[in-house]
């Protein structure tokens, strides 16, 4: 991921030096667990875990150029600060175990971060859909003017979506929390499940029931579909700014930072920019859900042909995703709305929205539904040719003034009528996140 | 999907006749609830109901051709059943309203097939797994030899990602149990949430608490993910079978018919051929996954695009599936396992996978790791190079035979000690299926 | 591929009964070639072609519930037509020398149906090109008023893409075109190369340099990557008909037929399904790529898993684009274009698009760009906040239009002058039609 | 791309600093072609050059800070350097025109080392190809043994395949040649196509006939396309590789340095770790390619969508290309390679491949193929099931023996004759490497 997009929360999860600490921290969990069973001398595992600090990263990698092995390195590199009691570190244990679990714990801590950005950003969903509960506007089905709705039912929209999205993160988030000291292929043949359980639970994680060697990566496969997914409901609400920002529509603008080079002289070029940025990074963490899911398939008990890809997929997917939240938090936070130019636009078909409720209160009015739609049908081609109120057509029209009340016919407010509804079930959307494990 | 591929019962549930039916199933719940709140009158619906059925696909076809609008055409090709009380059809409904709650039902049935395929599957495993639960072979990382493990503790860990399929499976089988009747926009313009009430409750739904003429494709998303992810996890299964069945390997095949042809004057080409083909169709499986995620970002409240993709990818996917776990579970049922070749392959590698028993015991016993490590490294290099056995070696090498009780060290069993473990966990995989609601 | 979106020819070229014609074809084909080479008696060559005639799809089917392989059961269909001559077909073969030559064919006669869904395509687009070549409009970054365009030069681009999409065809049907009877293995064990020679040039193929049973599965990827992008373009194009049909830009609509339902009541809902359907469409296109690409990876000589992936997406992506093409010419040949509507949404942002015009001038005039900047801005401010023309503002101010020649700096027609340019080159785009061998 | 698989030469054209130094190389090319066409006076471009240099990434975004804009930060940044003649900076151009014209720069060079490293990896394959040229051993389909190949045979076959990548690169490199400076939306309305023209040329570039103020991403979209499947190709190999090296096959190892941790005490773990990586990097550049192909959509003449996403694929996609094309070359000239062991898994399977010469000799000889096979069926079924010679049964067999030359039937060489054949077609692959322009 290159640094143009990461958040150093999120950077710091999946740094170098993070990763050796998280490796470490599982080492001195096992030596725990190994003290706790009597395996190892609780005063060796005592000061060792006095002396102990991870390694730099720099370190490793010099120690690396030799073994051509990451985790061996590392476990020198740890092994060297630390004298005779040194001998236990890594004890029974293989590198997956170290890297498996480790990897856990980032998915935790970066899981975790999402939650809140998730949190942050429904927040300001809900709280703009509030504010716009009332704002009405023209509802729009191919991009073509349908029937009223208001923009703060657009929001609760997407606050049901996102919601959708968090309780799918806190799934997955729980499916990943599982750590393995299993061993080759996973057998414990130099461990004890006793082992595993006492460590996991250290950990914060619970132990897989059946690892090989490797966690299984449907685990994996699963937490990057759901980013995956995530990042795509962005892209629906960032693809709708954008077409509300486009110069004909204009309902909305992005936020606009004083200071801003090249807007002054062309005023109106507000470009939502940061929502077709959402728009462009979601395709690359959709992209990366595609490699989660070719991770799985591994060969035996494991290969490492996922190792390598999984470097690269599940810290940028995070990355990406974390810079998204804030920015679509930020882009809705200071989302300038015009309810006025909504009001305008949704006139600007001449409100033949209106069409269909004079339809229907013929047909309750006894007209058989073929003779109602073509007295309909006449007044509405009337007002689209000549660009005139279809509602001031159909009043000058006695055949059907007769028979409807008009005033309820063209009741703007009856179109939307049923918001509250809506928004009565938006607040039962109450922060639903179950604890995370610690 | 290429009827070679479909099984009758799925090809059921997506066939145009099986749509149509739906469609009425949803016009006729949806006049119920009218009735209930009075606002048609019930002996119209009951008249209605009695006569009512569901259209052919070519009378609708024919419909269409004049009216370019698939649902228009059914609404008509029912209407003229119906004389009178038909004018109450579709009553304030939108298309979207008919079609997205009736795909909900085809969604709850195919996957109500699947659960069933999963059992099915799921049922396999086990047995096989409990046959073969101390069935004593060779784990392999990276394609080579590492340590002894069970070929029962394989299939346990099978069984143990199934499950999660499952409940990934009843997961998104639960978010896809809504319906909506809310008209144009979503915003129950010509209905009331009561009345979608009703009708959903008829029709075993949740009504969506936020449509927006379409039900969002976050849902479809997620669901296509998970059959993705359950394709894959059958891929990494059927790809263990093709490597167990290779020439060299040949630990398992696939169970082989009598009157195949061309087997018979090559008696060693028992190719794995389903296993090849669940592999291929995860491919499919996995790339409509993509496509699911494409159709999330719908423009404003609704555009059509997702529309024909989804009569492709929808189907295909379920279809697959279906065809897959029928395959896996014909091949898990019937699959020829051959324990004696497990053991000659354990034993090619000159039971090499002792060597680390060995270190750790030297260890124990207090010789430093390094100096346990060169003791170890020179015997085994040795049986490496002269493909002779090496725990022979070593027992002849008094420097550790006297230090370590080598029977322990070469207790193969022992190896796979904690494979009771895992099974007690496995049989707590007690059948989890939360009924789907009916 | 579902009926619904399958033209005839192309689906005639994936049916059952095509691909076993092709089957016979080649082994026709190495009859001959064995005959040539003095392998096999030319009588009992001459006798075969007499007799030998495709068997019907039922047939092959009962023979391979039986045999549980198509092409053994194809190849005793077509024996139990021929008496003793019969022992001959087949000779030497093995199944993927007929099964992929026979694709290549397939591929081929597909092939050129595309080109000609191009070509047609690329005919009207070029059509509508010319004839709106001097209609002004805006263009849009981001969405965006940005600076004048006319809708022929928006359409000359999509010539120029759709030219490289069948460049890009032309080559990997070259790609494509080539055959193999190479035996088992692909070593010509029991076949000998110049058999293959001749057989292939009988079939209007090239031998496949090195085959190893099957035909290098780059070479199919490397196809359906281009598919993919070809209806990646037509999804451009038809985001653009999409927007540019939305209510408020409203400068095109689709054809409308007349009787289609549900208009007119709503005569202004000309939604721009077919274009929407395309974008769905593009999205499988591109999903079956990436099939393609994991199909790549074989083992060894060959395995056969994606044989069932390709039995899907091969003939679905070749239908959806053939549908796609169809439609797309469709909707070119008929679009309704709306200059004037053009011109007014070229003026609803206050012509603030000669701002940078302006201030060319100004700079040209020597006046520093710091200076030239304020003076534009303050009238871009201006016109922007109080909806009143820019040109209006600047004629008004001295400080400009002493310096500046306002008629040259409002010139609309000057910011499209290179048209013509553009145009020459659009017309250089001869049919380039590279002959497909036979 | 993390840091682990970049290589400096590749990273460095995708640096900060590279980026910035081609941005002022098509500035500045743009300045010379404004002199040429008399726009600006010569004396000032020269005094620009003279002064100009690329400024630091760091003073880039200093200013960006401010400007929220990138390229207009650049501008600035350079500005600064340059005193009064500095206006004519940037003169006419609109930022995607320096962006887009310096990406098809960085593409070019980066093409060129990827063109390197195929070829390469291209000659070590050959080399290795001719080595092994007559190294027999056994094909295998489905993974189960089939008939015999050489080792060298299967490395031609990765040669032809490599082959054809080098061709689709240097046509993609070609495809995007491509430069534009047509200002804002393409239109060239204060830009002159002959500026251009001059600039591109210089540049070594053509001017895209018709740019739309980016060029367009389809030519982006084919190159990712084209760099995914050569990735996929070397994902074949290195499978292949893998294949090979495991314990049961053991006929390849990779490259094994001294010094390497872990593998002294367990000797046969000689994992195939590279090809795993190159396996798993393999999908993530695949997966790059879908983002390629969403990105060609833009809306009307530009929106920046697909900036974000290419700032991470592009880049991402050349550097783990090219380190996989360099591991994958490191991997070939260093295999180690077992003939002996090729012999020994080829009689493994009790030389049943010669069944099939058996049965063609004894049709050859007059029998029916009905008879021909039940003779050669016994023998082989007796072969597999006692564990027993195929070739010594069958010479016991009088009514085989008597009616066939046995000496020949059992021919090894005869399988693997027509080897010769193709590798006269594999030395005709000369570098074909046509140049990349300047």
């Amino acid at each position: 991921m290159i640094a143009r997009y990461a958040r150093p929360a999120m950077a710091g999860i999946w740094s170098d030096e993070s990763r050796l600490a998280r490796w470490l921290d599982v080492e001195l969990a096992a030596l725990d667990a190994w003290a706790e069973v009597g395996a190892i001398p609780p005063d060796d595992v005592a000061e060792i875990r006095a002396r102990a600090a991870p390694p730099t990263p720099q370190r490793v990698a010099e120690i690396e150029q030799v073994t051509d092995h990451d985790v061996a390195a590392f476990v020198d590199a740890v092994a060297e600060q630390l004298g005779l009691p040194g001998r236990w570190l890594h004890y029974g244990l293989t590198s997956s175990d170290v890297v498996d679990t480790a990897l856990s714990l980032q998915i935790r801590d970066a899981g975790r971060l999402l939650l809140e950005g998730i949190e942050q950003a429904l927040e300001a969903v809900v709280a703009r859909a509030d504010e716009h509960r009332h704002t009405i506007g023209i509802g729009r089905s191919h991009g073509v003017h349908a029937e009223p709705i208001t923009f703060g039912w657009k929001l609760a929209g997407w606050a049901f979506e996102l919601d959708r999205g968090r309780a799918r993160l806190l799934r997955t988030l729980e499916t990943n929390r599982v750590g393995q000291l299993s061993g080759t292929v996973g057998t414990y043949a130099q461990l004890e499940p006793e082992v595993e359980r006492i460590a996991c639970e250290r950990l914060g994680l619970e132990p897989d029931p059946l690892s090989t060697q490797v966690i299984s990566r449907d685990r994996h496969a699963e937490l990057l579909s759901v980013l995956a997914l995530l990042a795509t409901s962005l892209e629906r609400f960032a693809t709708e700014v954008r077409h509300l920002a486009r110069t004909e529509v204009r309902e909305v603008e992005e936020p606009f930072a004083h200071g801003m080079k090249g807007s002054s002289a062309m005023p109106h070029k507000r470009n939502p920019k940061v929502a077709e940025r959402i728009c462009g990074l979601a395709r690359v963490v959709r992209a990366n859900a595609v490699v989660g899911l070719e991770n799985v398939p591994l060969w035996h008990e494991r290969d490492i042909s996922q190792s390598s890809a999984e470097r690269i997929v599940i810290p940028d997917s995070f990355l990406a995703l974390d810079y998204m939240l804030d920015r679509f938090h930020w882009l809705m936070a200071g989302l300038v709305v015009y309810p006025e130019r909504m009001r305008r636009n949704l006139e600007a078909s001449h409100r033949l929205f209106f069409s269909h409720r004079v339809l229907l209160a013929l047909v309750d009015s006894g007209m058989s539904r073929d003779e109602a739609y073509r007295a309909v049908q006449a007044h509405a081609m009337r007002a689209w040719k000549e660009e005139t109120d279809f509602p001031e057509l159909v009043r000058r029209d006695p055949t059907i003034a007769g028979r409807v009340d008009l005033e309820t016919a063209f009741d703007l407010d009856a179109t939307v009528r049923h918001v509250d509804t809506v928004f009565d079930r938006l607040h039962t959307l109450v922060p639903k996140e179950e604890p995370v494990h610690a």
